[in-house]
């Protein structure tokens, strides 16, 4: 017998609820401010490279990336913006922050029955107060024996999220969007991951390739069919 | 007998290290920059309240305090604030996000003594990477069993963190400069609080009295201080 599974581990922007598409949408109004000095694809590419530079710095998140819209506005119109343009990518920050929270199909009801036989935990990262806000709107945070928000999500962050919540990494599956920040890690230390990719990716979540050949990696295409995987690898760890 | 006191939690910032020395000197370039347009206590006033408008959505720490900043010199300069003295604002953020930690005295040898006795856990709130960054930069994560950073420091995150800790509150005691945040929610809870104010308090974490009544709450003048305090606290537990 192998290691039972007993603890699922949920990234939650674009795996339990919709976000990307914020951003897509504040992109397009962003370029079209923009489109007197420059066309879509230098916006996007300028304001890519500062978001970039300034991660190390400001971390993921919206307030961060806003304050890199502002700089990127600035630098690109020669500071010929006017301050009521840079007020509405501010007030732009403000309608993505209190933005409601979409739920994807099926999420409240996968979480029902896996949670009546596994611990479940969420695991996220971006801005904590945001983070934070999106979960209690979500309504799912009785799903879950606790959030973790991290500043990155990386082989050292998941260790010690594993540490703190005394779970061998062998009974870990992980289930999120990103091969890069939710799959990757946990393969590299041990545990399950399963992929559900969505419609869009953050460019800085790319990876070059998908580690169809790792044992312990999955891939779905939408969490509706989460337990009957669940239960297949239980299954098979069993034999 | 009393409970045994297990537990020690540390505020870090303007606790451990130098914070608001930062903030305040940014006031005083702020109001420069500001000072063609309106006087110092005009803007200070109309800034705070940007603030803490912005308080809920935004939460503590130098990004959103940036972004509330450069609504503010919009406002205050009714869209007249030229371009690149909003980057001068958000360069101003790139120097206190990127600024050496720097501790006050006596800390290390204090955190060495209470960690061969007590459990050290640093409870810390703001910007979720630029606290773990002023962590590390510090050299002290070392002595602390963990950290918990959180999103605002009341009863309901006290709980949350000593649950997760396995610590009775009865057992705890917290050390920071603010009554406000680090103290009287421990208190409250039923544990004990040690209060080293700072030079400077922020007027949103100032209270009206201090509990000087209250039989788990002390004070210090300095941090070398706490190592005979905390054993007198322990002795008259064991008694």
């Amino acid at each position: 017998m192998k290691w039972p599974i007993t603890t699922i581990g949920f990234d939650a922007d674009d795996t339990l609820w919709h976000n990307e598409n914020l951003f897509e949408d504040h992109h397009k109004k962003y370029c079209e401010l923009l489109s007197e000095y420059h066309d879509s694809e230098t916006v996007e590419k300028v304001l890519y490279e500062t978001e970039m530079q300034n991660l190390e710095l400001f971390g993921y998140g919206i307030k961060g990336f806003t304050l890199s819209c502002i700089e990127t506005a600035i630098h690109l119109t020669n500071g010929e913006i006017r301050p009521e343009e840079i007020q509405h990518i501010i007030d732009h920050c403000r309608y993505m922050l209190s933005h409601p929270v979409e739920l994807f199909d099926d999420v409240e009801t996968v979480l029902e029955k896996l949670s009546s036989k596994f611990r479940l935990i969420l695991v996220t990262k971006g801005d904590l107060r945001d983070q934070e806000r999106k979960i209690a709107k979500s309504g799912l945070a009785a799903h879950f024996d606790h959030t973790e928000v991290v500043s990155d999500k990386n082989v050292e962050s998941y260790a010690r999220v594993l540490q703190r919540s005394r779970v061998p990494v062998e009974q870990f599956v992980m289930i999120g969007n990103s091969l890069k920040s939710d799959i990757l890690p946990v393969l590299n230390l041990g545990g399950h991951g399963i992929h559900i990719p969505y419609r869009i990716t953050w460019e800085h979540e790319r990876v070059e390739s998908t580690p169809h050949e790792h044992d312990n990696f999955y891939q779905l295409e939408s969490i509706a069919q989460l337990p009957d995987l669940i239960e297949t690898i239980v299954a098979n760890n069993d034999d």
